[in-house]
């Protein structure tokens, strides 16, 4: 299975693929948005890439889908009483995870291999890639544009707590970088692998992923399944519903429909949302969509096995 | 007074200077040496300049002279955890003076602006000044010559514990840098400010200021008082010993003379030691110079004072 994932939603859903995966001889590929990259305190932070990473070595902070549980912030908390604001608030263990991948970084190696090598330190069975996007680091970067200016991703969501008016999302950069060998392989083979868009927000978590050269060319050669973030009129978690709207899409399942209408074959929705299916291209499939805990996740994940 | 520090040894010193000089108008400026820094985890670590500013900030661990008191040590061990081995052992919160450092350095600062900031921040009166060597960091590199080949200095004294026998010491990079405008200036000033260099080992400490172009020249025009960080025939602490017979100085007072000799005015020895002196163009001063705790540093400071 090839899924793609960004932000928190689809880790979530990765704890319990892992568990239902992990008796079956079959591959996951995971291709994560770096668009969110962003180099702070000499280190690279990938937080699409930690957030899979330590949601499939277990060791993710179950309150935030990002980081991890129980860390500490001697260092950050060092730096504020030094007069320095580090951009975000990295805990001491998760600083060890952009250590590591950069000093790889600074030796030459692909942020691919950097991240296959944090992969196997962190005990996730090799069967088990995660790719990230592009192998060019820091190359994209997400722009929120809002009344006040256009702001990074990370400046929007964490400094200004999502708050400000979102007039447009751009991904500055994309059009220079390529995606990586790995994920064009992937998305290439002729298998009958089917492509599972997690429930990530469709326009900053998966769009820089869809926007990559001959990303959406390949999908519309492979059966993809995605899973509404949205319930209702309202986005699971995190600001997908301002960046929606932002593009002209409808807040809803059938808003998400659209953000993928050219390549999507099966829309995954919450089972007390309505049928809507006004497209008769996308075969829509009811189940409960919510995780709120492992069991949750093992359920969805045991359910798209089904579909999928 | 203008002060040459490096190692160990002399932050101790700074100690009682610090307090000595507290209810005086003059100005301390301490020459730091800065061939011993190096990037570490994506940020340049200066650990002389470090030893030097937990000293005056009265937070440093006074065990090991380097380093932060009760510091943790939470991302280098998650670092080990993950197979990543961090070359020099990184307190959580020192990390964070590396990190506002480096992030200055990348905004285009020099190493002395920097410094003069992590200064402020931390507290020191800013009627010290600590004046790094130069102001292109990392440029100097202290290598050690031992029979498994050269060593940067800190594998040598960290990971080899200071364990290969030595035969020669170099300063890579030393004849392409220059030393900073402020450490010029004030080698130059027409004040009759005394030159003193601390209890730190001449080779590895000292001796790289001293390899700067014109500095050698502006002491000689100076009143150069220097503390031996030799007592008998032993250092105080550190690799001194070694370093001196490498470079074919005898191990005692009578070698950090031979050290000096071109520009020293006074050697203060320690009040157990032989009067040993064979030249007369340098003045002997006996006093107690074993520095145990901040008391010992004080009496010493104060002593100093009368002999400058």
């Amino acid at each position: 299975m090839i899924i793609l994932s960004g932000g928190t939603g689809t880790p979530k859903l990765l704890v319990g693929l892992k568990r239902v995966f992990e008796e079956e001889e079959e591959e996951l590929n995971i291709i994560v948005n770096t668009a969110e990259d962003v180099w702070i305190s000499g280190n690279l932070v990938c937080p699409d890439i930690d957030s899979v990473l330590y949601a499939l070595a277990g060791v993710i902070d179950e309150q935030k889908w990002w980081g991890i549980r129980d860390d500490g912030f001697v260092t950050h908390t060092a730096l504020k009483k030094l007069n320095h604001d580090e951009r975000l608030m990295l805990g001491d263990r998760d600083r060890a995870t952009h250590i590591i991948r950069s000093e790889l970084l600074r030796q030459g190696k692909r942020l691919t291999d950097a991240t296959a090598l944090l992969a196997r330190s962190f005990g996730i069975d090799d069967r088990i890639k995660i790719l990230p996007m592009t192998d060019e680091p820091g190359a994209v970067s997400t722009r929120i544009h809002t009344p006040e200016g256009e702001l990074h991703f990370q400046d929007f969501w964490v400094s200004k707590k999502g708050e400000p008016e979102v007039s447009d999302v751009s991904f500055d950069g994309i059009e220079e970088v390529k995606p990586s060998e790995e994920v064009m392989n992937v998305l290439k083979s002729g298998s009958e692998e089917v492509v599972l868009i997690g429930p990530s927000n469709p326009i900053t978590s998966i769009g820089p992923i869809l926007s990559l050269e001959g990303v959406r060319e390949q999908l519309k050669r492979k059966r993809v399944v995605a899973i509404s973030p949205i319930v209702g009129n309202e986005p699971v978690s995190g600001p997908a519903g301002k960046f929606m709207q932002a593009k002209g899409f409808e807040v809803s399942p059938y808003g998400v429909f659209k953000c993928y209408e050219d390549f999507l074959d099966v829309l995954i929705v919450d089972r007390g949302d309505e049928c809507w299916v006004k497209d008769k291209e996308v075969e829509v499939v009811k189940t409960g969509i919510m995780i709120r805990n492992g069991e949750d996740s093992e359920k969805l994940a045991t359910f798209l096995k089904s579909v999928s």
